[in-house]
């Protein structure tokens, strides 16, 4: 028997999860727990990066992002489900990999030079986020995560991480650290409600996994659709058209989408009854979702649990790559040898 | 009875200690000591920033500062003697401390100016270098110092430590960090033995604390003096000659001092007499000093005892600190609260 390869995916807790997160990873953890050794982090610390004055919001996300996990179907039976803050192992390991790289490199990173402008920081860049791409190289390699899923966006992470896994293999003569490989997905992003491409809770374009039906309701009959598409018996245009995005997303029948597809582009199929169809198969795929996360959310307790026991398998996993870290830095002056 | 107000002093580790650390601090921190609740750190951590590819050396140095600080009489009973690396509260601390001081901010710190220009990094300077002073700020904040002995040139970073504790305290709605004052020196930088500003064991201008017998007069024998006063009979120059900066900071007898210098500007003192004269003075300084370091050397095992017990207190306190800054961000998930 070969042991498992290692994946490290998660999240950062600034919300409750919405569709384009169930769309581009979590529906996938669902499936690659069972083959694969995986830890799921909630990034707190890197959320406090740029949400330091509004603490609160990232603890309670932090529940939010846990409900979502269980409810999705990771299962912290055979997921590793852990806040980062609680793994303070983290924290030093980034301190060391800060050696190891230049200023001019972390600022070379395209994420973070987009995130910045997108951000509007400026000069005025909290140096916690300028910092936050090492932090993830720390988070990766503590855990000796063979596998990352990211998109294409996020490769730079991937090079990043192997420059320093290898640079601090080098500079230590040891093999202590893994490189780790980029597995990227080929699913675009979803979407907002709207048609917008970023999605975002205070754009108001996002639909939650947690959503209740009326809001979902409300939410997929006022979706963006073909706008030259006026009247039924126009023909309308399916490419770019969000609610057609959500049904090749989302729909179980693809020959039923194929068809109602054929149907609008010919003119003669009414954007309501479109609608109707993707609510339907997100209210039976969001039924059970919702329900299961009721019942955790009922029982505050258990989900606490479920942090606590994985926050603490992680933790050991983290010190075991620390403590070889330290080992090889020279830093084990109190041992034995 | 008041509490003792707290002091947070300490050194690099990157090799043993010389007359310019006594002078600067060392003699301070056996009198303070008394009066004061000293906590001296070895700060291998902020060392490893421009020596991560050196870290036998950091950790060789680690104990050669320890003895250094026993053989001078720092008391282990009195001082908390600790090893930053074992204390990783601080990098805890630093990482939450970094997200409230902008790029920008630690760019303008004139002292990290310097130290970049004179170590030649420029924009390839390592991001944890670049990051030490915030690292400073966590060190003498866990401790919740009031007062750090420092010279002029490192009052930024002071300013900086009571930034960043303002900022926490406001955006935490909290009062959990205090404000530190610098405690000045007004003793001027010791110059080499060869009349340079700066000393350094590569420049080989330093006399160590440790230094044996006959290297203390081969290097005191030919220290630099006056260049013009070439024979005997000629008038020497006292201002900017290391011999009598010397005797000025260690001589006990001053009034032996002012007679020599008064004799030396008319003429009829040679230099060989006045090195014989500093000679004296710093063997029978340095005599006990060198005695004691010796037999702390051959008791590893205790040495490390006071690194294990101080490192230890120290911890005890940083974990006080770092706990209360967690509740204050709301990072205490777990609490029954």
């Amino acid at each position: 028997m070969t042991a498992k390869k290692v994946i490290l995916t998660g999240d950062r807790p600034t919300g409750p999860l919405h569709l384009g997160h169930y769309v581009g990873s979590l529906r996938n953890r669902v499936k690659l727990q069972h083959d694969y050794t995986q830890f799921v982090i909630i990034a707190d610390v890197q959320a406090l990066t740029d949400n330091f004055a509004n603490p609160e919001k990232v603890r309670e996300s932090v529940t939010e992002v846990t409900l979502d996990y269980l409810a999705c179907g990771i299962d912290p039976a055979i997921s590793t489900i852990f806040i980062q803050s609680h793994v303070p192992e983290l924290t030093e390991l980034t301190t060391y990999y800060m050696n190891l790289v230049s200023v001019a490199r972390v600022e070379r990173n395209p994420t973070v030079k987009d995130e910045i402008q997108q951000r509007g920081f400026q000069r005025d860049i909290p140096l916690g986020f300028f910092c936050y791409p090492v932090s993830q190289v720390a988070d990766i390699s503590a855990f000796r995560a063979h596998l990352v899923p990211v998109g294409e966006d996020q490769l730079p992470m991937i090079e990043l991480t192997n420059d320093i896994v290898g640079r601090f293999n080098r500079t230590y003569n040891c093999n202590v650290l893994i490189e780790c490989e980029a597995m990227v997905s080929t699913i675009g992003r979803l979407p907002g409600t709207d048609g917008g491409a970023k999605m975002g809770k205070s754009l108001g374009n996002v639909i939650n996994l947690g959503e209740s039906a009326d809001t979902l309701k409300t939410k997929v009959m006022s979706m963006f659709t073909d706008p030259n598409h006026l009247r039924v018996e126009d023909p309308g245009t399916v490419e770019g058209n969000p609610v057609f995005t959500y049904l090749d997303a989302f729909a179980p029948d693809t020959a039923a989408v194929q068809e109602m597809k054929d149907h609008y582009r010919r003119g003669g199929l009414g954007d309501v009854k479109v609608k109707r169809y993707l609510l339907d198969v997100l209210e039976t795929m969001l039924a059970p979702i919702r329900a299961k996360r009721a019942a955790y959310a009922a029982d505050r307790g258990e989900v606490m649990n479920v942090l606590r026991q994985g926050t603490a398998r992680a933790r050991a996993v983290a010190a075991e790559t620390l403590d070889a870290v330290r080992k090889a830095m020279r830093l084990d002056y109190f041992s034995k040898e």
